[in-house]
């Protein structure tokens, strides 16, 4: 061993003992020609070094660098200066010998948690990117949720089983990355988007509660904050109903903000349905930090059935911009009813933003002194911008802000809107941390292009009870695509579950399919024909041929999680070695061609366009 | 969720209490007419159903199958006939009503221990085979090592740090399974044959005890009980010597006996060179469960140059078999004197058949009453063939056994006859554990076809410390290849060690290059020019500027590990769904062709032969 100690153990109790560390050099002060001091950095800590007047020259003959790596010998002492930012800051070495290790080149930026790096250069040098405290901090962090998970998962009789990668390719959905076979020519393995169909067959084999934490792949184009390869918390347990699986996993949750942040996360976690999420947030991952509910003005006849919006509060004014919109929603924003022209401007610069897409934004500004001012004066008496003001709940002081257009587009922008907003006045702390169960999602999506139904979560999800026998007893066909919505199936609720983080969709589930006969009518109505399905799936619907149980599962984005219990949004930073929005990992230079004779005998060649 | 209690829990104690369960129908027994016993499996166990006259009725008319999924509740009650061999033996369930949550088809084997199932069977309807207890029992104990594994090196610091799956292709060795990127036309990504680079990657980043229980993959022909992809238990350290890992992961795989087998391995591990396990075994994983260590009759002149070989004892005989051999070896064979000739001539054929290749089979029989006989009367004296066998340490009663042809074949030889004597003999108890260092192999191996030097280990193994000026101060290229041998090269050792287990390698690892001069001498020994190096290691090489702390690490072979401490020779039964000889998942059918769409937006076309 190269030390006896870590730079970041000794303590003042150790005064007078003889230790050796080795690390990289942090920093090197020179104190006049008899001292030299230096920071001694490992993985553990900082320590300083006191180098006295012998080995200061031989220090002047053969300097130290920056992240020189550094074997040093001596004794314990206390510190005269003491650091109190450091737990090792009362004491220091007298060092009666050193050995360097390993010279270094002066480092591109500097190893420090406000680096002079930019992006590019740390993930070129990625290596030295990772001493930096800052990403140490994210990776220890991301061991912590690993071992926290795999306790509770443990404790609670679930078995890590590894399932294989590579596989069959079953494009449904994201595209597979693909693996040819050299001894299958012309045959192609495919890299698993998830372990899915077989941890439903480790429930048809009886093991009955399984988890894995495991690398999967999707051959997407990278939007920002997506990787090609990512980690997934996989679990599925059999016998089990809905309820089971949301009290089993959001302990697991809890557990883990207990071991790794020390968060006693005590309250009842909320559940809300899709429906009343989308119809009050817009957005079915709503971030619950902060109230700001969607007050609906209008809405579409064909969407949200169920529910009754306040167009009387906007009818009969002879405002064009809500009379021809399909859709009106607003927010009450806080505190915000002094806002300048110019910042209301600007907010309507923000919406009008391609990425939001919106036409304009109407306010009404609910004064400190109980008056109203609103855009649309014109159409409305203060009488009936107040009735507005208080259907969306706003008090004195606060700006109500209003979106008018199609559906679709200005749930999103209300949505993108209100979390703006939040932002913008600091509601979303990234030491607050909310849950929230999203329950009891539509089963289809609607595919124009293809007239017919896609998954919304996966083929393998189950109706709900209830609905199983419309799901069976209708044809999926849809014969008329302009009245799709009135379609049987388009009604159709999921048995499936999302747990929503602070606005982020953490992970997602259902209760599978488990009933070969309710699975081919799910591959019909996907659009497969029978040849279809068992040539993808053959080996599941013959496994539910022999006895598959009830069962249901979650798999929780393992990246994403990390990054917002570190206080996140960029899962790359909680990643070793991520990618770059081209898939490409820069430090190695990867992806990179290959040796003609690697395609000799893989029996492929190019075919560039 | 659908039982209150699992198949394997209920005992006495609980007389009384009303329970559901869940589960497999094992066998179902009529007594008469009024009562069914219904034996219902779960992963935890099985539990009798007692069904009475009425539910017995209704099971005639719906009668149960073999591997239905039931769910039953009822009464916990004394059973008349107790099961001893079972936990849930004392009781059984009087059941007040059921329900068939899913029938089966009759499965195409038994799913019992003793299953009438083939392989191929098995293999295909692995769904299905996964249910037996026999298999069950191995991913049981698979995980039990994987979480000791995690908590003995979770206790010493290391941290589980995940290493990308989609990286560069650098064939070094075995071939390199490519995954072609759609985003980056022409380029492909390699999946990685081990994390090697990363790990040490790390370590220069600080990360100074590192472990992943991962995948790897290498596109190697399949020998029997090989797998394209595999799992390692893949380790770093910083700041360490040979010694300090020896200890580490000697600790380890104690702790792993300890607590998944519950045996304590208190003996000190043995250690061996390699040049002694050759010497005196004839292998280099040698089981050392049982002696039966190799006497060297006669050695070549240009290997194991400071061993002594007894050839003393066979010169000047005039056998001309032993004269033109390169090497004669010999082992003595216990309790074997009394073979009949039938048996000699049977294992004379045995090392004939092409896999052994051996000439002949030379035998030395020390009967009991200390008379000698052997098959070289002939040429040998009763006292030359006492002085052989005493020189094999054979004792009375013993079958000596002398091979002897050219040096390689010979050595390999006498090692598969020593394991086959040993399992002939029931010295390889599979509940006897014994394991093994072997260390100093030597760096290099020579490669004829390009008269140049290969790794033995991978190329990023350090020298001997004494032998690293040795390595930089010699030209590498081989002037005579005929005296390969003589050069400087031929005979450096490396600082690695192999762990091994009942004969088994079950790890390997080595102290690392940690200085750019001495890897890029390394590379050019291995035939690689620095254009060569940069493409595929510029990474590295560039990581090694800034400030690479001295480092190394073990891998073990997680699959091969489990099948050992299983009692098993074959890792196959302990993946959950692995692969065939072909590298075919045969339940899956994958791999498989590919869609046009595919191979369009990959950019590229078969080219088959």
């Amino acid at each position: 061993m190269y030390r006896t100690h870590t730079c970041g153990e000794l303590r003042l109790t150790q005064k007078g003992t003889e230790v050796t560390l080795a690390g990289w050099v942090q920093t090197v002060r020179k104190l006049g020609t008899a001292i030299t001091f230096v920071d001694l950095r490992d993985r553990y800590g900082i320590t300083q070094l006191l180098m006295g007047e012998d080995l200061s020259k031989q220090l002047d003959e053969n300097p130290l660098g920056r992240e020189f790596v550094l074997q040093a010998t001596g004794v314990v002492n206390e510190r005269s200066n003491k650091n109190s930012n450091i737990p090792t800051g009362e004491i220091e070495i007298t060092v009666t010998s050193f050995k360097i290790l390993n010279k270094s080149a002066v480092p591109p930026f500097t190893i420090q948690d406000d680096t002079d790096g930019g992006d590019d250069l740390r993930m070129k040098y990625r290596f030295l990117d990772l001493r930096r405290n800052a990403v140490k901090k994210n990776l220890e962090l991301r061991y912590a949720v690993n071992r926290a998970a795999r306790n509770y998962l443990h404790q609670n009789n679930f078995m890590d089983i590894e399932t294989p990668f590579l596989i069959k390719s079953t494009p449904e959905g994201a595209r597979d990355f693909v693996v040819p076979s050299r001894m299958n020519p012309g045959q192609f393995y495919a890299l698993p988007q998830s372990p899915q169909t077989f941890k439903q067959l480790l429930m048809v084999s009886g093991y009955d509660r399984y988890y894995q934490i495991v690398k999967c792949f999707r051959d997407e184009d990278l939007r920002a904050d997506r990787q090609p390869e990512f980690t997934q918390i996989d679990c599925e347990m059999a016998f089990v109903e809905q309820e089971d699986i949301l009290n089993m996993f959001e302990g697991m949750i809890k557990s883990i903000f207990k071991d790794v942040k020390g968060i006693d996360y005590t309250e009842t976690v909320q559940r809300m349905t899709w429906e009343d999420a989308m119809w009050n947030y817009g957005n079915d991952k709503p971030d619950i930090r902060f109230d700001m509910k969607v007050l609906n003005l209008k809405k579409p006849s064909t969407v949200y059935t169920d529910k009754q919006d306040k167009a009387a509060l906007i009818n009969g004014a002879d405002f064009k911009v809500f009379d021809e919109a399909e859709t009106v929603v607003a927010i009450a924003v806080p505190g915000c009813s002094e806002y300048s022209r110019k910042q209301t401007d600007e907010l309507t610069e923000w919406v009008k933003r391609p990425q939001i897409g919106m036409k304009g934004l109407v306010f009404i500004k609910v004064n400190a002194d109980g008056t109203y001012k609103s855009s649309v004066d014109k159409f409305y008496s203060e009488q009936k911008l107040k009735a507005i003001a208080d259907a969306a709940n706003a008090k004195a002081g606060d700006l109500v802000l209003i979106l008018a257009g199609a559906e679709e587009r200005t749930r999103k922008a209300i949505s993108d809107l209100r979390m703006e907003m939040a932002t913008r006045l600091g509601l979303r702390k990234d030491t607050e941390f909310k849950l929230l169960w999203v329950l009891d999602f539509p089963l289809f999506e609607y595919d124009e292009e293809g007239n017919r139904w896609v998954a919304r979560h996966h083929p393998f999800t189950s109706p709900k009870p209830a609905q199983i026998e419309t799901m069976i007893n209708n044809n999926p066909v849809i014969d008329n695509a302009a009245e799709y919505l009135k379609h049987p199936y388009a009604n159709i609720k999921a048995n499936a579950y999302d747990m929503v983080l602070n606005g982020n969709e953490i992970g997602g589930g259902s209760i599978r399919i488990f009933q070969r006969e309710l699975q081919e009518k799910m591959f019909a109505a996907l659009g497969m024909n029978e040849e279809e399905q068992l040539h993808k799936f053959g080996f599941l619907l013959g496994a539910f041929e022999y006895g598959a149980p009830p069962h249901g599962g979650i798999a929780f984005g393992f990246d994403r999680l990390c990054a917002i219990l570190g206080g996140s949004e960029s899962i790359r930073d909680f990643i070793a070695f991520p990618k770059n929005n081209s898939g490409r990992d820069v430090m190695l230079d990867a992806p990179a061609t290959i040796d003609e004779k690697q395609f000799d005998e893989l029996q492929i060649k190019l075919n560039l366009k």
